[in-house]
Parts: structure tokens; sequence; C-alpha cells
């Protein structure tokens, strides 16, 4: 049980397969069955009254446990998103960048399961918890 | 039991307290307790292979279930996601609109809970199924 | 896409399997992507007050998606929920039967995904609803 | 922000408003946040095969969110739970307890959550994982 890329080829490997989120996402800490990374919260993130918009929490939540997958299984870019629970419980700071705390709660032959604290930079009350499953495609 | 807003003042709305997502969605029916809408696919809502990414489909199942209490209780902006549960079901195509048929299930004094699914426009087959559930506040 | 199981191959499948619950359950219909199961509420689904048990109802959803697999697939008893999301919406009558109307949303090499409405018989308002995920293992 | 009830009026409080789980229960710990709680597994908790049943390990997270948040609002019977979801990650070893650890997420006005790990007893892979909303009525 070992990480198959580290911090940084994690995140080349990011950016490659998802160029649209460049810019987006940094990665604060990763190990073996925990990694943080970060939203950093532009404009383009906002809704009106300055909060930051569901689709970009979840996006970031799975973003977390899809780096998290990869950082174990190698690139396979393959795997898929199959199901996604996502409570949100308080309103995000609008200028602070969003802290994702992922724990890999599974990885096993064809399902991985991870879950999600996403908490305001600087503050300790959670914003949103989530928990993804990903499906991991039979190895070619 | 009716509803507070036509489809064209509920779209009017929308866009008024939505202006980014202006332009990525279209109303196709408005009833008490069921509405269709579609994301009108472009390249922004896609991921490297062609597929609609994640977070556009949440936005999607997000939005479908906002419009549909929100043509029940009127304009009540604050009316807030609490919980989204997602299944991510099948490969959507890239060149169609996706539809989301959203039933509305419970109407409560402080909750509400719908019901989304999703399929790409001319197929049978759903490509993803979403509940959410949205707090609303007091009136004030 | 036919039936691997009848109606009645299927009530006789899950007595044997789930003695626990024989008495429990019966069914109404069985269709190639639907079904519909009622839990024969008795004392020991309630709570005090009357009201049918959340586990009641969670065991409901679960009989009925993880029949609906076994009508389409055979005799898999190996066939293991993955995932549950469950919204409770109203009380269910004290002195009538649940009634879970199911849908067969996917069935993939490995995995199925159902959803379940429930209300109490005779009423139409739904009391909860559930998505359920099942992993299938492969054919020895 | 402290604690309404002591861990044996916890205990006291839930066989008297839930007799029929007696006996099914015993709490290990109870701090601001966080309880520990587990299944004492018996016969009627089993699955052909000698798995604890999906139920039961709802009902053990059900019980743990709800003790955790009447630990802290008091004896008020009348919280129910709105949504749950569930993960099956592991088969549960047979001839052991479910040991679930609660963490309070939100309590808020309205809306309490929690999630819970479950893992059989001297182990340390979680079986499963759930999240539980659940709703405080208005005081009277």
């Amino acid at each position: 049980m070992s990480l198959a890329l580290t911090i940084d080829e994690l995140a080349s490997y990011l950016e490659e397969v998802f160029p649209q989120v460049r810019n987006d996402f940094a990665f604060d800490l990763l190990e073996e069955d925990r990694l943080r990374m970060r939203l950093l919260v532009g404009e383009r993130h906002l809704r009106p009254g300055g909060t930051v918009s569901g689709p970009s929490m979840f996006s970031l939540a799975d973003c977390a446990v899809y780096a998290m997958v990869l950082a174990r299984v190698g690139r396979k870019a393959l795997a898929v998103t199959t199901n996604c629970s996502i409570d949100f419980m308080r309103k995000p700071a609008a200028d602070a960048d969003l802290i994702a705390d992922c724990r890999l709660l599974k990885l096993g032959r064809v399902l991985a399961v991870g879950d999600v604290l996403i908490r305001s930079d600087g503050l300790d009350k959670p914003v949103a918890r989530a928990t993804l499953t990903y499906s991991i495609p039979p190895a070619r």
C-alpha cells in the first residue's frame, strides 16, 4: 500500500487531463489515505451575494477524491464518478479559499470510496461534506 | 396548490438572480409538480473525450429543483440547497442537450424535496439521477 | 432484455435466502424494469406514536431493488448493496401497508441502480424515496 | 455549547422512547461533538452467511446521530430523520460488535447533520459510513 504518484506528478497529471480546471486547484498535502486540496476561489466561483456556488463545491469534492484515487492507482484517467452525496451546511466565506480534506475509505478492485470535509481557509466549522464513489475500470 | 410563477416569469427571474448561467438553460415545460428543463450543451460543459462534465450535470439538477420550488413559492431567492445525492449511470452524448425531468416530491414549511432524471436529448436511457433538498427560509 | 424469474419464483427465492423477513413482504407487480412490493406492516415495524420505523422503510427499499435486480439477473444471492440514499418526507399511516414502487434505472455488468417511491396504501403523497446501488459479482 | 444530557441520561432516555431496541445498543463515549456507540450484535442482526444485515447497520447509524443530537438539545423525542446516505464498503465480522463513531457536523436551528464511521470491534477498516440529517421541530 503506497502512493503511485507524488504530489507534483499528481498536479501535473490533473492539469493534463482537466485543462479546464487548471488554476482552480492546488494541493496542500498527500499521504497514503488522505489528501488536502484547495479551491483557489475567484470571481467565476461565486454566486450573487458573494458565496461560493454549489457546483464549485461539488467540483472540489469530486476532484479531491479523484486525485486521491489516482495517487494510489496511477494514471488511469478512465476512473469515473458513479455516486455523490453532498451536504451544504454553512455559507462559505466569499474571500477565502476552500480547503477540502479527503479520506480514502475504500480502494477495492472495482470501487473506491472517499469522503471530503470542506471548510473556508482560516475557519473551523465545515461548510460542506461529501462522499463519492468511483468505478475503476479493469486494467487493459 | 397552484403555480406562483409562469414559465416565462421563472426564466426571467433565474436570469436575474443567476446571471452566470444565462444561456446555459432553457425551460421546456412547467406543471404543478413537475418541470422539464434542458442544459444547452456547449464547449464549456465538456470534459476531454467529449462527455458532459459531472459539475455541469450537478448544476442542471440543482437548477431544475430550485426552479420547481421557486415556481411554487414565488421569488424567494434565499432558498438554499442543503443536500444532494446524485448517481452518474451512463456517458452522456457529447453533441446533444441534456434534458432534466424534475418531480416535486415534497413542499413543506421548511423543506422541499425534488428528484430529477437526466437524459441526452433523443435518447431514452437516463444518464444520471439526482435528489435535492432545499431549505426554505421563513417569510420576512 | 427479459425477466429471469417470474413473480412467484422471486417470492420463493427471497423467502429461501432471507428467512428472517418471510411474512414481512408481498409482491404486487413485476415487469421488465419495474416492480411493486409491499411491507405488511405489523407491530414489530412501528415506533412509539404508531409510525413505521426508519429501518423498516430502509429494509423495504433495499428489498425492492434487490428483488428487481434478481428478477433480471437470476439467482445470484451474492449481489450486495453498496450505497443507499433515502429521504423521509412524511409520517406514514400506522394502520396501512407501505407500497414501494421500484424503477430499475441501470443494469450494468458490475453495477445496478434502482430507485423507489414509498407511500402508505390508499394515500397518494410519498412518505419516502430511496435510490440504491448494487454490486453484481462476476459469474462463477 | 455544552451537553444537555450525560451519557447515562442519554442511555435511559433512548430505552424509554425506543423500547424495541433496548439491549441492542451501548454507549462507549460522549463528548461535545462526538459520540461512540456499539451494536451488540446478536442472531437477530445477522443475514445468512453470518454478516450483519444492512438494516441493522442503518439502524445503528440512525441511532448514533439521533443520540448525538439529543445529547445536545435535550429530550425532544420529536426530532426526525429527513435524509440518510449510507455506503456499505466491507463485510462486517459476524462475531464482533459494530462500533459507530459519530461526528456532529452541524447543529442549526432547524437542521442537524452528523456522520458516522462503522467498523467491526477490533478491526481498523470501516465496514460502512453514513451521513444523516435531522429536522428539529420548533420548541413548544
